[in-house]
């Protein structure tokens, strides 16, 4: 499979989340071509501030490859990681980050802080804007619905 | 109860990592004056990366209070939070973050980065150095520890 098949799957991820009322966010773990972890967003149904989907991605590769070290794997993200996220990746040693849309308030890879650049024990690699229109525009798509809903709701 | 308390019963928890084998580093989330969330390291136990103190400590905060918003609470952790951890508490609302040693390569809250004090959406308030003597011995005897048993197995 190719980076975009991958991003593809991420985002298929994110749009599970959005059916649930999540902010759609996808992510998948990949060691040598197979998908070894994958998450989605799910902070609201799960009522937990840690279930982002890098997070439950990491979570599942740990338990699947039965180490903490990721050291062969790579992860598909459809946004930009917050400051939590990227650290989860720096601790679990994952190679390469590819990322979709950029985040530019919460984003610590390239927009509000730079982790994967500082001098943590651990670099990942990175690239942005894999799919980057469509991860974005998935995200733009749940706030337009959220706030016609609210509005709505006001009337 | 108060600070020194609190942070004598998040040392109690490093304690029983130390003896685990794993990097003695513990955690207790704290809501009007109560315990409501405990947690200490288990990477290596767990065999998983996301396994840190502060991590475990707002997992069990967030199913026992039944919220991801941790408006009322506060953390007691025994080691300045990394950045995975630092995002966590910011992801999670928490209040005030009270932490003991200092760690100058990994920290994220005043060594190494400083994410408490940038734009993210959550500001939590900090103060460090709080039984910062013990917290840091109880590192220092461990790895002190490990370096003996190591040079004992390379004779």
């Amino acid at each position: 499979m190719e980076k975009i098949e991958f991003m593809k799957y991420a985002l298929s991820l994110a749009k599970e989340s959005a059916e649930e009322g999540e902010v759609p966010v996808g992510a998948v773990v990949v060691c040598d071509g197979e998908i070894v972890g994958i998450g989605r967003n799910r902070r609201e149904t799960v009522k937990n501030a840690l279930h982002h989907a890098e997070i439950e991605a990491i979570n599942s590769a740990c338990q699947k490859l039965g180490g903490w070290r990721l050291w062969k794997c790579d992860m598909y993200v459809t946004l930009e990681p917050c400051p939590m996220c990227a650290g989860a990746i720096i601790n679990s040693r994952i190679r390469n980050v590819y990322f979709g849309a950029k985040d530019e308030k919460n984003g610590a890879v390239v927009s509000a802080a730079q982790l994967f650049d500082m001098n943590f024990n651990h670099k990942p690699l990175y690239e942005g804007g894999i799919l980057g229109e469509e991860c974005s525009e998935i995200l733009s798509e749940f706030f337009r619905d959220l706030r016609k809903k609210k509005a709505g709701e006001e009337k």
